[in-house]
């Protein structure tokens, strides 16, 4: 298989990062014969230093043409403090989700064996979760009209949702949930509001193209708590734009791995995979920072992106392989033991696949 | 002093854990010379049967004469499985809100030394966690305009506050903070939405009369991560509607002791104290149901309705005491331990008072 990916590397530690997943990238794909183009962009910082621009004309239509966008992070600390800044890293993100229609944000929340005493939570409460949020990302209160009335005492925010946006972002998490644990929780608060309500019969009428898939819904104030009761017992949730960012969050700390965990944005016109973490430049080109998150959002993006499932469960194989050996960088090693670099460890996954 | 209480046991357990605080409200009353009218008064399904309405007018002048209300719980099977039931005892607890003027919601999270085993969290976790969320629960989405457009294919809600609104929640906050470690947290999505920009502002220019409190403004995904993080960070959280729907929710469950915490709502008349479980009927006329988040609700009166702090911290001394020695209804017993009735564990806790 041919397979075209865009580069983004961004800021930060994103070029240190994102090299290790193309050495990875490169390993499978030797092994299961594919052969991958890479094209690199510029975005973030890094693109308004060399064109004046954080996700410029260029780098739109190398992601256009690519079957998939590999993406490091974007920010650096300079623009924060100046508040005089008229373009701003971020600016970036939000013009290519916009320009790239991303409309739905794949997190995944799992452990690590070898990791698992890591999280807030006991043992017999995490062990086992393995769990998608699906987040719708264009829609809802976050733009919906908004506003302020008499004289500026009074604020509004609208949400909105259309029955298409809903089922667009629904029939991606049957889908999903079908090449997993085939189970769906549609998360809402359709006791309350009307938009929720849309959300719950759209769900309901596809549930008979997906007979397979067990449904449940549930409100998402009884979700924020079972999440940390009885993670495990979720396999793909779907959920509005707010839910989404609230569950997604609080679900990223219960592996006690946030550092480690990667995800999606699946778009209309091609689909980007990235680590949740930042750009975390105190760390920037040194050779320290932990790989792994975009090691696992490569695998993501051979499993979601292209379709093959086989080579992303190898690379997840090999990540476990090098936390259980202790393959690791400065984050993980543990007093007393040895910390690998950056590069170290993408070599070290490199030749294991 | 004089302690005018109205009582509305209600349906299920309510009048049976109703009891033990009642026996417990007497003895600190004696204790520390206050003189205690009770006047008892239909709720819920109880009130339908005698009078045809789950909130009768005269329930409602006992409540406006008093100067709190202690509640037991409300509802009952009978009504759940009749879909021609045209008044159902839920509607009670809905029109009491209104009428009395609940506007906020106050719910503490803490942990129990001797329970704290019981908490999905781990003990370093958890260990020192004492907070309140004060949630908003007159405005908001849940009463904002609502409907359908586009022949049913659109649905919309509207969130709106207004500024004297949020000063209220705000104030009580505040006040709260004062009297405790003066650590005061406005949780909001101030970076996007409007109306939590009017939260965020009207709470900074409350700031000033409030000089000794220290204020801090989080988003609400980043609390929903730190609730499972660091829960042991935070003293008072105010919060809207919605977000104080799911927060206290995920809170309810860290502690590990779901079944044993009160809650209080205050109101512009009267405030009402009751335990955040429900009627649970399966255990109703068994004295078997554990009484001890009524009895902690009692404490909530005695300081948030009385501003008695003293009296407060009594009852919980006593409280703890009781599930230190083992003087606890069969929910807490464990295997091949006594498990004390309801009616038991009340008495130990008056004759300890
Ligand atoms: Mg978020
Ligand atoms: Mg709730």
């Amino acid at each position: 298989m041919n397979l075209n990916i865009a580069l983004l590397a961004g800021d930060g530690i994103g070029p240190e990062v994102v090299d290790q997943a193309v050495k990875v990238v490169n390993a499978v794909a030797h092994k299961f014969n594919h052969t991958v183009n890479w094209t690199s962009a510029l975005t973030g910082a890094a693109a308004i230093d060399a064109v004046g621009e954080p996700y410029p004309d260029e780098t739109h239509e190398v992601c256009m043409a690519a079957d998939a966008v590999l993406f490091g992070a974007i920010g650096h600390p300079r623009f924060d403090h100046d508040p005089k800044a008229t373009v701003r890293p971020e600016q970036g993100l939000l013009k290519m989700r916009k320009k790239l229609g991303l409309y739905a944000n794949v997190r995944p929340t799992f452990t690590f064996p070898s990791l698992i005493e890591n999280s807030p939570l006991k043992r017999e409460r995490i062990e086992g979760t393995d769990l998608i949020i699906l987040r719708e990302l264009t829609g809802g209160i976050y733009f919906g009209e908004r506003g302020r009335k008499d004289e500026g005492n009074t604020a509004f925010d609208t949400c909105t949702y259309t029955r298409e946006e809903i089922q667009r972002l629904a029939k991606l998490g049957f889908e999903m949930a079908m090449g997993r644990r085939k189970k769906l929780c549609c998360v809402d608060k359709a006791n309350v509001l009307e938009s929720s309500r849309l959300w719950r019969e759209t769900v309901q009428d596809m549930e008979k193209d997906f007979p397979a898939v067990e449904v449940s819904y549930e409100f998402v104030d009884a979700v924020a708590m079972r999440l940390v009761q009885w993670p495990s017992s979720y396999d793909v949730i779907i959920t509005e734009n707010l839910f989404g960012d609230i569950l997604t969050d609080e679900a990223s700390v219960i592996s006690g791995s946030m550092g480690l965990m990667p995800s999606s944005s699946i778009g209309i016109h091609t689909s980007l995979f990235e680590p949740i973490h930042g750009s975390y430049p105190q760390a920037a080109g040194k050779d320290i920072a932990n790989p792994l998150a975009t090691v696992l959002s490569a695998a993501m993006m051979f499993e979601d992106g292209f379709g093959l499932k086989e080579e992303a469960e190898l690379i997840r194989t090999v990540v476990n392989k090098s936390l259980a050996e202790g393959i690791v960088t400065e984050d993980l090693a543990g007093k007393g033991n040895k910390a690998y670099k950056t590069s170290e460890v993408g070599d070290w996954l490199a030749a294991n696949i």
